[in-house]
């Protein structure tokens, strides 16, 4: 109802094929990737994260996933042969990439390239960053499980980030664990703490509260805001681009094309995988834990005992951090 | 994370049955309102909303709706031989009410009797609070579709309001269009016009804010909150209970056995019966629109032709209020 006279400054990332990839195994065709692209680019959203930059060699590849996995520029440029407004953004993880596999950002199809890292090796994230930044990439770091870092660490971690050329520092909430008021309160303390740095906030929905903690956001002039198509991502899920492109109030969002995606694609992709709200992921959201023992328990034939769930995962002897 | 220092003079009005009802034309067998019962009672929940105490007679009704739809005192003896701890509720409409139904609250099951009213029906909401309220029942006024209420009108309501009997007023979120702004703004609102009056709220989750608007209320010291078993309620469906049950930090709450609900009930129902975020009702959401357009969508052969339910009611000529 108010219109949210914030949210002006905001930029959309787009996270459905690098998030919702560890649903399906990045699974997806290429006339998805091309659909979304399509849609996001006339939704007006401004980066999709069309996967993670990762090397197969240093991951262990077993060959069984999807090309959205490992990233490769002259695939790319097949998928995507005209590139429009929307720009592309990949993920990497700390010791996971090849240094030789990054082409200097005017011969590349990516603009944006993100680092996800716990708070203890935010100096390794901090290395990628300027290797990243000298090749011309926008950058982030997104450090994650924040609702496990101590304040001591954290502090030392921000600081490391204070002195880098990283573009935008992440609150990441790993485990769908935090509220609205937690967004606020660690949105305050970077502001505060890396001041020359633009935010970005990454949220799950285990707590049904992803899109309330995009709006705080939003309000307090955060940067980026991830999300993704009809909520797709690991566990519960993202905030759903479709309620960002409703509700914030920039005049070139459109939600029209982003509901045709979900007409078209996601309808069909969510009979076949499973995300969103789900009580065992409840469950580790609001024990503050990863959600892998929820996933591992929905992926057994227990799946529905949910009672059984909560009784192990509240018993100290059993399932732990 | 942060533990909500408030939200400990809150109480939860389950409404599964009475909201959920709407869903399913009230269909709930005698084990499913027992079984819901027994897991609200251990799990804390104060009060359970068992259903309409609207007369038949008045409602024209075609006997096809389950037993909860018209309560009888002489039913729900039998369907609750041991009343516990958890009190009972039921929602009345203007008009639809048989004075000569209504027992004196000390011969009654019922604790609560709820009326929902349009802002321009208070004079007789406050007519019928003052015959439950003469015959020793708890009342509350909900005031619905608020979004669609101008100032003036809702500040003559009020006005009744603050001289009549009624011990809590309703902010409710008929459409889900609200956000958490929105919730604070109305909450202020009332707080400074009806000063003698508690409160509660009602909330809708086309956006996905249900919850985070329930937290709101309960931090500002809201009385009564609103919620039902897995969200059931109609169309995008209300606050999970067991959201609030793990979220509000009282210490007589206990989510598990609401759990237990929802796995020996709540998801076969679910396959059976559609509510909760679907595109349409995120549309009226977002709209600012009564969900009943998205239901009639949602139950037609074009359910899921979403940019042609957008365009619809997105054109003047065509969908109206």
């Amino acid at each position: 109802m108010t219109p949210n006279k914030h949210g002006l400054h905001c930029q959309i990332v787009d996270c459905t094929v690098r998030d919702g990839g560890l649903v399906n195994n990045w699974d997806f065709s290429v006339e998805f990737v091309q659909d979304l692209y399509e849609s996001l680019n006339e939704a007006g959203v401004e980066y999709m994260e069309i996967g993670y930059k990762n090397s197969p060699k240093l991951l262990k590849s077993d060959g069984s996933e999807g090309p959205w996995r490992f990233l490769d520029d002259a695939f790319l440029r097949k998928v995507i042969p005209n590139k429009k407004r929307t720009k592309l953004s990949a993920l990497v993880d700390i010791g996971r990439v090849d240094e030789a596999d990054i082409l200097p950002r005017e011969e590349s199809m990516l603009d944006l390239i993100r680092v996800a890292c716990y708070a203890r090796d935010t100096e390794k994230a901090v290395e990628l960053v300027k290797l990243f930044h000298d090749r011309g990439y926008e950058t982030t770091i997104n450090i994650m499980a924040l609702s496990n870092v101590m304040d001591n660490e954290l502090n030392e971690s921000l600081a490391l980030i204070q002195d880098s050329p990283v573009d935008y520092v992440y609150v990441v909430d790993s485990y769908g664990s935090l509220d609205p008021d937690d967004f606020r309160y660690l949105i305050e303390k970077f502001r505060r703490t890396v001041k020359n740095k633009k935010l970005g906030v990454h949220t799950h929905n285990n707590l049904q509260l992803a899109f309330a903690n995009s709006l705080v956001a939003s309000q307090m002039g955060v940067e980026l805001l991830d999300s993704s198509v009809y909520g797709m991502g690991r566990a519960a899920g993202n905030t759903p681009t479709e309620l960002l492109l409703a509700r914030l109030n920039k005049p070139e969002y459109n939600v029209r094309p982003v509901l045709g995606m979900i007409e078209k694609h996601m309808l069909k992709l969510r009979e076949k995988e499973e995300w969103g709200y789900l009580i065992p992921d409840m469950v580790t959201g609001m024990l503050d834990e990863h959600p892998r023992s929820a996933m591992g328990w929905r992926a057994s034939d227990k799946r529905d005992r949910f009672t059984e769930f909560y009784d192990k995962m509240t018993t100290p002897e059993t399932f732990h951090k």
